[in-house]
């Protein structure tokens, strides 16, 4: 069973601490005893046959455990999950450890053939995967009740006396990463293959989409800039900003697919099979027989979770979108307020006052987005969705719909009820300038002058000055396991998708939005780099083929878009200037080019293939080989 | 090899004839001979391992061959074409002949447990796949080149040695499902099942798709009944009924989605993995490496192909689209000479004629439409499609185009420019009924009546009066080759297409077209029953999960319809007395009305799941077990 694990044997050569399990301080013994054997014991018996050690640190609990495994337990938890390595004909190909041969760089001595994140990742399958089988409850907490297939580690985080599993940092790599992603003053695309190696596919994605996002942005802001040196106000200059903004951004969605594709089939989990979702953790109901599956799981009535989505989260939402147009009638009451104090006074401090509604909206909308978020989680939870993807979906969907009108309703009310064209402008610049920064600086930049200040408090505790590098191993742990935790990359998604609906949905009227855009995100590159490499713990890997509902969600905003632009443009007065005589035939003509707009853009998603030709040959190849392989059989 | 297969041997108990090959009656001895070894050698050997016999008939030439199977030839051929059947615990599978105990009805002396259509399409599929080895060409045919890999049947039937495959008729299973079908008075479901079982799933599929459509139909006639019996023109019915239509049909197509998966699941083909897809017959080109398969084929540059389709087609269908705009106009003309000659002379006659230049029109639209279709294969087909799916999607968007503009543009023409609603109404009632008479009449009627007067012939030739039944197999044979060949259901669909379009495009104008509709439809069933039992040779079972691009194609339709009527509505007399100010709102409010409607359309398309919840389950279940089968491994 587990072995002390003193100070200085860290660098024993056989064990590589992956993982690092947190315990509640007061966990009985027989329950460390008991989880502790599970996930040593023979995979026949049901464990996990992994390596484990406590962690001693100088309180003298043994609350801290670390877990490693050997390398060829690791070769075979990659062929478990199904891990898409490259071989040494330069396809990829499902890894299985009796082809490893095969693979290109396999050798039986080297120990880098799967990346650390990759091994992180494996062990926290094999981990969630550890489950009950005659266990009644968890020795020890007889409260904390087990069924046969449930999962361990899951029972254990839920009940408590699991505190958190993370992977540990290896400082030497991400030393390295960080000169590479942001320590070099060099400006460049960013080590997309480096942060996947080190962080896991879906964290490279967004960065990449992120990346992919900004540069295609540059032509708009390029586009944008003279409009605003030459003040140009001309409709036909206009017209075709606006056109060449529509049909640009449904190509660059188009085209974002098919880097996409190769970006993940590059790194193998283009062809990952998706694998067979077990309830999340959350999930809870009567103990029943899983109709899929026949084992027995806890069961939780369609019908009751239907119910609770319609009679309850559905008013709730609407209640709440009530409310923030209700903020939103306070703000424009603020604004007049503002406009009269300034007309009265004529003073500078009065002309500044013009700023402070829009300000103070702009923080109000950022306020109330982050408490409904908290809501929206909430509620989502108490739905009790069976399966994390379900539970991310309603969540996406709630918060999205309720982002979008909170960021949005005040500038769609000015443009289509107030038909204030400057006002609008004023206020998406405020709106747009207020959330970028107000976003800049509580994601990372707080966080990290927190954790700058706790870790200075740490050291002078520890009272060791000692350079990061030269941190012995107790005090990594120590100091990682007290770092926020990485909650995915929903509010950076988010972020950008508000983003995208101010540089598009009033693009016709503020073409700078796309030039502060592209300023935004150069640094937002920095400062996520920043937070994921000093601010978070380490966050496991997780393999993802796509940027998944965010891709919907990007269209459904591009074809409003075209709605919006097409209007603003017919409300222009040089445009109603040319139909003098009959507005009915200037609301046809705009309808008529808006649905052509609308039509050419769909044919546009159609035609364009979602995968380049040669990924389309390799996955149609792989197809066929296994397709023959079957014959053969 | 091959032995001879008198006239009274035909009831031989070993051998069933499945399936008729027809050679050229020039063919050479040497390359029948070597065909049929091929045919009847072992699988190892390269052969299709199946039993052929020639037929003798009273002329003495050998050109007529039967092929059939052993029953565990066929159980091997079920494994190899992935046929899923279902099991004894009810669920479905994918046969394997070592699992086939497991399956329902399975016995070993039980040869009824594939159906006849099942063992047809085997074979077919193994003549196809009966490849070339060393040969260099056909022997005794030096022009027709073979290569390592290449369909041997494929290359006789291109090379015109092979002149048809057909499967043979049942006649006693086809009396039984002749009178279960059409034969019997009683009003009621069709026998789908049966129908599947002796066609196969593709028409089982299109007539499920008829019946649904018709009877999803009939809720919009009971409603339009009353718009004409009381000629109500209340503006705010109109609404009602268009709003309806509207929804209605959305919700028609996705309910259709679920009804096809709860039918496909019953008949294995929801469950059936894709087969790799070989080149097209037709597809020619200098021979190269498949980038797919590695192995030697023609290979065609896709450059090449998008030059064809982008410099030549996309051309020549323009120019057929303004074509058809122009004999529209001529339409136009004649119909104002009529209106001219009936304000002349006001006679019985002249009133008659106003409907004359409405009936050339659409004889002529027919006309035109069947002469495209000739035009459109010959391109599609001179494109060089390598795969049978891709040349079967230009063709269906080639011809869906030209067909939606030449019967639809002076519907259009009518509404939109000429703003004549009384002219709409009874133009759309002409081409409507019209083009259901002229189909009825072309499709099944016309080669019914051939076929008869044929047979009638044939059978005073042979000398003999028996009836259906009692016909010897030769005299079957030889009546079946001559009968036409059904060439699948492109233009069923295409009909209830157009059909669906004369519904839905103006239904707030003509209610009662949906009426028209569902009585042809009845009357369709019927003739389309009968075309496939009597007009046609059998065709080979073709296993499908769902009616393909149709689906998308319905789905336009109802978007477009949503458009038409939206506008149809804000055009009529009883609106616009709603805004007598101001033309703008009305617009706009139209415009407000149409985005509300097509949004609720998407998210309804959404929202409704694509399979019913029992099928989902089955689905996942069966998911699971093969994840969890591969584990095991």
């Amino acid at each position: 069973m587990a072995e002390s694990w003193s100070f200085l044997d860290a660098f024993e050569p056989n064990f590589r601490p992956l993982v690092v399990i947190e315990l509640a301080k007061d966990t009985k013994e027989e329950t460390i005893e008991w989880f502790t054997r599970r996930i040593v014991d023979k995979k026949a018996n049901g464990g996990a046959q992994l390596l484990v050690k406590p962690l001693v640190t100088e309180d003298g609990d043994e609350t801290i455990y670390l877990v490693g495994a050997s390398h060829l337990r690791l070769l075979l938890g990659a062929e478990a999950v199904g891990l898409v390595k490259e071989c040494n004909d330069n396809s990829m190909r499902t890894f299985t450890y009796s082809s490893r041969k095969t693979f290109k760089d396999f050798a039986d001595d080297n120990h880098n053939f799967l990346t650390m994140a990759e091994c992180q990742y494996i062990i926290k399958h094999e981990l969630e995967n550890l489950r009950a089988k005659d266990e009644k409850m968890i020795p020890g907490y007889p409260q904390a009740k087990l069924y046969p297939g449930k999962s361990i580690v899951r029972r254990l985080l839920t009940s408590g006396i699991l505190v958190q599993i993370f992977p540990l940092h290896d400082r030497e790599e991400l030393k390295k990463l960080r000169h590479s992603w942001y320590g070099r003053v060099k400006v460049g695309y960013q080590p997309l293959d480096e942060i996947r190696c080190y962080f896991g596919e879906t964290i490279a994605i967004y960065f990449g989409f992120l990346e992919y996002f900004t540069f295609a942005l540059i032509p708009m802001a390029v586009i944008g800039i003279p409009y605003y040196v030459f003040a140009w106000e001309d409709y036909d200059k206009y017209v075709m900003f606006a056109t060449f903004n529509l049909l640009w951004s449904t190509v660059i969605l188009e085209v974002w697919k098919r880097i996409c594709a190769i970006m993940t089939y590059r790194w193998g989990t283009l062809l990952m099979k998706r694998q067979f979702e077990e309830p999340r953790p959350g999930f809870h109901g009567v103990l029943g027989i899983n109709a899929v599956t026949g084992r027995e799981e806890p069961v939780y009535s369609s019908i009751k979770r239907q119910l609770r989505i319609y009679l309850v989260s559905l008013p709730f939402v609407c209640l709440c979108l009530y409310f923030s147009l209700y903020v939103m009638m306070i703000y424009f009451d603020l604004e007049e307020w503002a406009l009269d104090y300034h007309e009265e006074n004529k003073s500078n401090f009065s002309s500044l006052m013009l700023f402070v509604p829009s300000i103070i909206y702009a923080v109000v909308i950022e306020v109330m987005n982050r408490i409904y978020r908290y809501a929206a989680e909430f509620l989502t939870s108490w739905e009790n969705h069976r399966l994390e993807s379900s539970y991310q979906n309603h969540l996406v969907l709630k918060v999205l719909v309720f982002n979008f009108l909170n960021c949005f309703a005040s500038l769609f009310y000015i443009a289509f009820v107030l038909f204030d064209m400057k006002l609008l402008r004023q206020s998406l610049a405020t709106l747009l300038i207020t959330s970028q920064i107000l976003n800049q600086f509580a994601e990372s930049l707080l966080p990290y002058w927190l954790q700058k200040r706790q870790k200075k408090r740490m050291k002078k505790h520890m009272c060791s000055l000692k350079t990061d590098v030269d941190l012995s191993l107790v005090e990594q742990v120590n100091m990682e396991k007290e770092m926020g935790t990485y909650f995915g990359t929903f509010d950076d998604y988010l972020e950008l998708f508000l983003q995208f609906g101010y540089v598009s949905l009033f693009s016709c009227v503020y073409p700078l939005a796309a030039v502060f855009a592209v300023l935004n995100n150069f640094t937002e590159i920095y400062s996520d780099a920043l937070k994921m490499c000093r601010v978070y713990k380490r966050p496991f890997a997780e393999p993802t083929a796509n940027i998944g509902v965010w891709q919907l969600a990007f269209e459904t905003m591009s074809v409003i878009s075209v709605v919006t632009n097409c209007v603003l443009i017919g409300m222009s007065p040089q445009v109603n200037a040319l139909f003098p005589d009959s507005k009915v035939e200037l609301v046809l003509t705009v309808a008529l080019v808006e649905h052509l707009l609308l039509a050419i853009k769909f044919i546009m998603a159609f035609v364009i293939p979602d995968k380049p030709r040669d990924i389309q040959i390799k996955l149609a190849k792989l197809e066929f080989e296994s397709l023959e392989a079957l014959k053969q059989q």
